[in-house]
């Protein structure tokens, strides 16, 4: 299955101001969290013991959101400051959903998965706002 | 036309930890300045001069994905943390896109609506995270 | 509260090929169904029965999907093809919505009114596709 | 770069009534082409030539909306309905999309890169359709 971030930025008549290896790990990030937070809201969904997994449901859609138009901006190359307070508000969101699906990643694999993409987004958004 | 966001915040079986008032003017704001700056967006790529609208076209793009997001993430009642760093980054988007609106406002009627919506969603997130 | 959409389509520099206000009121109708199916899927996961409203939060989120990206698609004036068959897809999923949340409107007040933005939000799609 | 579409598929509670790697395939290519094409439309507009790129820009915009909503609604398993809705419009985006990028595919690379994203989009959707 073929990806096209790097070409994209590679191919963008502008410079980025970011590391490209950097940038372009954190916009796969983002999209690849987006899904899978939107995929385990709906499998916590189909869960029989529903009822004890709102919060992570909540989470996943807070975290799906966030991630989704956190991937979008940085793949526009605007201004400076939306990207750093989207990225810093999308690490949050990340750790938070992580923390979360931890805690039933035992019973639920679905929340294990999550968890994993979610650690990977928090860190790509970490290593692009240190860069 | 009806808007519902002041019933479904009556209605929610949860109590909110904001201020109802200033919670649904914000939920109104973010929905209302995404809507206009994808539709600024637009206006500017049809202007003649669209070479001299490509900062205004961005930041209206940004503005637009970032209003919306709070906009969702302010209809579900989940974590404080994640609501509070949105709207800081939905503000300072809205601050930006205002700005820059505003400067050729006198020459497109499409950025004065814009920076005026802009204006209001900054003023929404700000009396928000203040209250 | 003020709103935008009438002052975006008058500031446009270029010409709809939708009547003004059946565009108008349905671009508004597809952000506010946006917004009132985002706070119903919410309020359905707070209620002490949510595991049998898995079938209304599931539309609720899908519905919410179709109208917001429907009302960015008629608010930037491109491509009939694509505005059409995204309205028809808008109609459809406020449809389905409206009936589910209609079902248990009398038990849950916020499906009462999420039923009535779901049926203004179909209704409006009916019309620009009609005109 | 790990990609979590597969797992999140295989982990769910229920089961699809999708082929597993159609849909996979699908939701897949989906993101993809919603980041290629937000990413061509910042690129079209840091052309010098803007100003003829607007019909790319408006398909740009309109097709990674339509494809991102189409990726959502597909990880999560609700309707047949509105998935078969969504996922015509899905198609008929990124055909139309494809078309217009490649018109000037040996100009600019970007839009070379985006025409490729959409086509497997397309051809991933219809691919879902069928099955």
């Amino acid at each position: 299955m073929a990806h096209h971030v790097k070409d994209m930025i590679r191919t963008h008549p502008s410079t980025t101001r970011f590391d490209q290896d950097a940038l372009e790990a954190c916009i796969h990030a983002c999209f690849d969290c987006a899904q899978t937070c939107t995929a385990c809201a709906d499998a916590c969904l189909a869960e029989e013991m529903v009822a004890e997994l709102r919060r992570c449901i909540r989470l996943n859609l807070d975290c799906a959101d966030v991630c989704e138009v956190t991937g979008r901006i940085l793949s526009r190359w605007g201004e400076e400051g939306i990207q750093t307070s989207v990225l810093e508000a999308c690490r949050q969101a990340c750790r938070l959903c992580a923390e979360e699906c931890e805690r039933h990643a035992e019973m639920h694999e679905h929340c294990r998965v999550c968890a994993e993409a979610c650690r990977e987004c928090e860190e790509a958004c970490d290593r692009l706002l240190a860069a």
